[in-house]
């Protein structure tokens, strides 16, 4: 109920959450006297920096579907509550890029590494109750145009077909090439709907080749660094912050066996399949899984050559368990979702396939919001 | 309970269904009286040979775990019930595997082929209240032995180990090699444990050869044709059937992504990488992956080539949804558990990957019990 007060119980479980797990911080009593005060005269009560920035690690520790959870400490956030126009959300979000991607590079600085892609969550402001809050209609921060073609084939990202048709009706015009980034649509409950387009110079990507096959480099691929999901609710401490995107860095089958391999999406394994020479008249070849490995292959290959971050899904299995192993050792449970962890090509190649996990919606969390799919 | 006398409603749950299916069986109501007055009698009832070979079909399309059940109504159903002594149920095991696996061909006979494997279910006689019963103690009604070695590593199938020790201990010598075939160990009441080699001539096997490569061969690794569940209790209307193995052929994964790849069981994959020539200095090669698809395309291979019937995970994977496609015409859902429907390999290269299921426990249905775990 968006015009309900903050509810309190979750306030105060979650402040003593914080509380608990910072010893450092004070006394938890007085704030949660202050919360209490606050929710009863506005409604809701506000995060300090240091809340917000703990409550959105808790939310990436508490994401079941997350097999990158070993440094949930490392979350990088960005507060940008402050920000009201559409301008200005639209600034921190190309800033939330180039401190994901390392593109903020200057002459001279040794800081950061072009690549170098690290955990970013920017929050910007929460919802209060009964009021109309900004929001990014995108799904991902960067995300490729998809386009129905006269002769019904898709042209791009088939999953971005309506929301690229969107765009178009909003005066948009993409350059009609299956890499086409599209623009950002940002909207504020004073200032309506506004598109802008992407710096190319914060949007990274990685032109995919082959360790051994030439020809790959001819299919003319590519795939973006940063994976900045955007249409995911924040929730903390029964706040809510609508807009919070978030970003890791890659595995590689997000890319390699769902975003270029899925049916519904690029579906290059009977291209792949056809350039290796492979047999695919009968399924017990099994030509789908040697060309699903090679484009595999030739994403960690691509990023590692370009010096952008990524991770193998049986490297990032492994330290899952070593992060469930850590939270054991703090006397807690790992929440986690078996059909999400488990990567979604070797599965049983992996450690995570071989064990049950312990499922519970744990908050603070992520919540994909019904008008947001 | 054990003691209890067999549950009415659940007796009434299935003749009712039994009935409804089959129309042409008769009147439900006279059935119903009379299993009734049975079970007041005798604390349970008897079921005809219909009811048996029904219910256990039923308790395959119930099976939420498998992938195989578009053709459940194909179930070779055969009657053991009188079966009462080690040895008459031993040799009911063997015709079992005899007719499951075609190789009971006769001079002449045209009927059946070494080879076409057939899926058999042998029911044996049901649990009374409060009566011990007869019992295979063998998870399967063929496996390889597994021998702990001097040095620490193992000799065999890693998950044997246990049962293997048993075996010697109850006097039983394999022969060392890496695939033993084990002995049966049935268990009657009266007769206690009695132990028998199976026939070689009934345990048709296969040597693994790889399409491309030669050296695959000198490897020596076999697998057998027919999977054998023997350790799960089959429960029709209320009665349980503690001893009714079952069997389907063999999906190719379930030897080349499992029996053979998994690190506590064959653990070939480091093998086969090596026999490859991939670095496997780095996850990041895939080795893994990439020695995981050719150990199962020798897999494939080498059935095909023997003329012994395999399926892909592929193919199977679509007769599941052509499953569930005709269960629904029929008005019927079709319960099934995501994570072990999915294959585990090239999960989301196959159409079972991208759909949810409806959960549920139906019975008829088959159980693990904890004794035999
Ligand atoms: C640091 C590197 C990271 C890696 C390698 C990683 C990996 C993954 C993978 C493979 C998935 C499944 C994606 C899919 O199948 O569609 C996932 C899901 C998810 N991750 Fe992470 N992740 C990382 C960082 C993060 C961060 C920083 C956050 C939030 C602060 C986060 C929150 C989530 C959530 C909420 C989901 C579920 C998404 C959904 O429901 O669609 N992850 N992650
Ligand atoms: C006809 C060909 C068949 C195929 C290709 C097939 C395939 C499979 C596969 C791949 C699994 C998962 C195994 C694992 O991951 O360990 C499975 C499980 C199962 N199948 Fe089938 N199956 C077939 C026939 C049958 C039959 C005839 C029955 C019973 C009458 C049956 C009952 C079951 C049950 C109860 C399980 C779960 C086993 C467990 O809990 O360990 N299947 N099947």
């Amino acid at each position: 109920d968006r015009d309900a007060p903050t509810d309190w119980d979750e306030a105060e479980e979650f402040l003593r959450q914080y509380h608990a797990e910072n010893p450092g911080v004070g006394d938890v009593t007085a704030r949660l006297a202050e919360v209490r005060a606050e929710i009863a005269a506005t409604g809701t009560y506000e995060h300090t920096l240091d809340e917000v920035t703990y409550g959105a690690k808790l939310a990436w520790r508490n994401a079941s579907r997350c097999i990158g959870r070993l440094y949930w400490r490392s979350l990088h956030v960005l507060d940008r509550r402050s920000a009201t126009t559409p301008h200005e959300i639209y600034a921190g979000l190309v800033r939330h890029l180039e401190i994901a991607s390392g593109t903020d590079v200057r002459p001279g600085s040794r800081a950061v590494r072009r690549g170098a892609v690290r955990p970013v969550l920017s929050v910007f402001a929460p919802a209060k109750p009964g009021r109309p809050f900004a929001r990014v209609w995108n799904d991902q921060l960067i995300r490729y145009a998809g386009y129905r073609m006269p002769d019904g084939a898709t042209l791009g990202d088939p999953a971005q077909v309506d929301f690229t048709e969107s765009m178009e009706l909003l005066g948009w015009k993409g350059q009609k090439t299956p890499f086409d980034v599209l623009p950002l649509l940002v909207e504020t409950p004073e200032h309506g709907m506004h598109m802008y387009d992407l710096p190319q110079n914060v949007v990274l990507e990685v032109p995919l080749t082959h360790p051994e096959f030439g020809w790959f480099a001819e299919l003319g691929l590519r795939w973006y660094a940063v994976p900045a999901i955007a249409n995911q609710r924040l929730r903390i401490g029964g706040v809510d912050y609508p807009l919070a995107p978030f970003n890791g860095w890659y595995m590689g089958t997000e890319i390699g066996a769902r975003n270029l391999a899925d049916a519904d999406r690029y579906n290059l394994l009977p291209v792949v399949a056809d350039r290796l020479g492979l047999d695919t008249s009968s399924e017990t070849t099994l030509w789908r899984d040697r060309a699903l490995v090679e484009l595999n292959r030739a994403v960690l290959h691509s990023y590692e050559r370009a010096g952008v971050k990524i991770t193998d899904h049986h490297t990032e299995a492994a330290r899952f368990l070593e992060h469930i192993r850590r939270e054991q050792r703090a006397g807690r449970e790992v929440p986690a979702d078996w059909s999400w962890i488990v990567p979604p090509m070797s599965g049983a190649a992996t450690p995570v396939f071989h064990r049950y996990y312990h499922e519970a919606d744990q908050r603070p969390n992520f919540y994909l919001d019904e008008e947001a799919r």
